[in-house]
């Protein structure tokens, strides 16, 4: 999941700029004592935000607070009197702080109660694992009186929806709804995916709202911005909104409208992205650069080799992050030192006795030596200097020479990555991937 | 820095749990529609959380809204009302949706006035480039009325404190202070960190507040509870508190206190907890496995090979994650094809196909290639099933086989992981480095 990074909209010129159209105001209460001391990520909010807007509804507020009682209903009670929807993360669990169930069950007034279905849920799942269920869990097979739940696929803690009759909102839809998820992200996700939206398309009607996100590699983000930008003006005026978001090695543009124009206003706006950036885009939305990489080989019944110094590994694992991987990645070696090189790849030390090991030529070398081990079609290979130590005047920290060969040819380009140690590596693979990408394209 | 996964805590008795010796109330607002459409993860509210704790100040309340301005004026509106200290991030640049300058001016009634060193300050930045500065950077030159500034040193718009003397709320310094910061973390991390901060010391008495995380690996979250809950409920009757949160293939156990009793309450229910999980334990805080496991091999003067199959590379990249890890990482093999374990490993075809490449004949033989061919102290390897597809009845998708060499010993040992393919690679990854962890602090 992308960070945070250098992120701009343009196209706000009045307010709410968010497309009145998406008529159902959503919020969200992330609940954690530690999201509260900065102990850890809070990746809900992205998540659940972009999920959201797949299904045509805008978060409109987003709130995290501690395991407090007081804090918890506060916060539920004040989002319910301004969100049609409301959706709250963990706090479900079988522990002293999971408070979210009973909180959320005492404000809307409701009686908690056992069912059964869920607990012959839980026993399964422990019972696979050949235990027994703890008594502890007992708390997870309660549901509030009326309640809607989700049977948990990946945990225990069912998901639950409570519908509150409306008599003071501002909704057109006769109702509010309540929907407490649990917090382990890999529980949440795919109950989220399986069964909540699924459920809310059909129940909860949506404003139309288009997004489209263009990914492109190899171009700098104001540069991508000064491209772009004039002959989208047009566009803007009209109501489309342009955002643009530097990641490690790539730059996102992200075309958003509301409407019954959004659909035509977005489509129009991706032609002209594609025109003005050609080549450069490399997928759309959540398209992973790996992951079209991946299936290019496929399609093109390719193989393919790594070898990696300084990127140690990542390219290989970002490429195995993908799943289906294994029909066209025969291998890797991570080549990181000089003995390495030489015993995995046959790169003789004179090679990088004479050049250097982050060199042209060893680089070469070192793909050269991926293929033909391997018996792949295309090879890459990089070395170079992660840093923080390491650099010198002549190949400063940040150095990189990418070498890519095939049946056909063997060359290699050299690149100057300066970022710190961990986005040094991650903007080397998008540059190697993006160089495989163009060549098993061509 | 870690991502959220499943955390709870306990000792949340009495409410508001967060010590109450944190006698100022902070919240953080923060603003951008790329948060809301959730394009960008919100990495500030971790890292001014953190910061913030650091200082002895604990965040009750995080908001995230769109650049909207009657949403960013509710907003603050509420959070004044609540808190002493309230911190927005984002909306003070130079284009027309930043716009939090303006609406913070005018929720205090105060008027904007040009400032002619920050004006200074901004030509110098773009003189030293050989450019004129933009007119749109007018705005960033104006300041509330009596608001403190900040000038930003990586980027234009400074930094803005404005103080709102105190008739109403709750805070005994007399005072609250709402304080301004520029949204890319660039800029805003090392405003806080050599101006904010510092200020913020002298500025705001804050309770003495204690944090310490204690990591720990091969014990799932539930047992880990379970062991240290009796003992450390003494501690928590006098004001600890605890908490869990697993993550892929560890827990961390959080142990936070307030007041003058903070620091001995907290060193107390760290030597419960280090007496109970023992060598389980693999760190502080802040330390990544992998690290230590680095810094293992270097004060030992060993070195590491690595073959991977089902991992992919994720190990070799941990590691390599590690400033200095040249010094004993000496290289790895990625073997995903069979005829990589053959090749680069030389683990015969009669092994994987009399036991099958996820076995345990293989995995030892995978760590015998990769530690003598790499000419290593230790060795580890892996192979197994990530899925979703290739289980077998008798190797379902999971099954995972760990294998270590040196030159003493090759033992291999069976794990069944069964979790998404990602979260797999991260668990897998984790049992490996904390087998090499043990096995050389052995």
């Amino acid at each position: 999941m992308p960070s945070r990074s250098s992120c701009v909209s343009t196209g706000l010129a009045s307010e709410p700029h968010l497309p009145e159209t998406a008529r159902v105001n959503v919020e969200i209460i992330n609940t954690g004592s530690e999201l509260m001391l900065g102990r850890v990520l809070n990746t809900h909010q992205q998540w659940l935000c972009r999920r959201l807007a797949d299904l045509g509804h805008v978060v409109t507020r987003q709130v995290a607070i501690a395991d407090n009682a007081r804090d918890i209903q506060n916060a539920a009670r004040e989002a319910l009197a301004r969100a049609d929807l409301v959706i709250t993360t963990g706090g479900l669990g079988p522990t002293s702080d999971d408070l979210t169930r009973e909180l959320m069950a005492e404000l809307l007034g409701r009686q908690l109660v056992k069912n059964d279905r869920i607990r012959a849920h839980i026993e399964e799942r422990f019972a696979k694992r050949g235990w027994t269920r703890p008594p502890a869990t007992d708390v997870e097979t309660l549901v509030p009186e009326g309640a809607l739940f989700f049977l948990n696929a990946h945990g225990t803690a069912p998901g639950l929806a409570m519908k509150i009759e409306n008599n003071a909102g501002p909704t057109a839809a006769g109702a509010k709804w309540l929907i407490m998820l649990p917090g382990p992200p890999r529980e949440l996700r795919p109950m989220f995916d399986d069964q909540i939206g699924p459920w809310l398309k059909r129940e909860i009607k949506s404003g139309i709202f288009v997004c489209r996100t263009l990914r492109s590699t190899g171009i700098g983000e104001s540069r991508v911005q000064e491209f772009v930008q004039t002959d989208l003006h047009p566009l803007v005026q009209r109501g489309l909104e342009i955002g643009y978001c530097a990641r490690p090695g790539a730059v996102d543009v992200r075309l958003t409208a509301g409407g019954s124009e959004a659909a035509k206003l977005v489509a129009e706006g991706e032609a002209v992205v594609a025109r003005i950036l050609g080549a450069s885009i490399f997928g759309k939305d959540d398209d992973e650069l790996e992951a079209v990489v991946v299936e290019l080989f496929r399609r093109k019944g390719k193989t393919l080799a790594l070898a990696e110094s300084c990127t140690g590994g990542e390219i290989a694992s970002r490429i195995t992050n993908v799943p289906g991987a294994s029909e066209i990645f025969l291998g890797g070696v991570v080549s990181y030192a000089n003995s390495a090189k030489e015993q995995l790849l046959g790169v003789s030390a004179d090679l990088w006795q004479q050049h250097g090991a982050v060199s042209e030529a060893v680089a070469q070398a070192m793909a050269v030596g991926a293929r033909t081990r391997l018996g792949a079609d295309f090879a890459v290979a990089v070395t170079g200097i992660a840093g923080p130590g390491g650099g010198t005047p002549e190949k400063p920290v940040g150095t990189v020479y990418i070498a890519l060969a095939s049946a056909q040819v063997v060359e290699a380009r050299r690149f100057l990555n300066i970022w710190d140690r961990h986005t040094f590596k991650q903007v080397t693979a998008t540059q190697a991937l993006e160089w495989l990408r163009r060549m098993v394209s061509a």
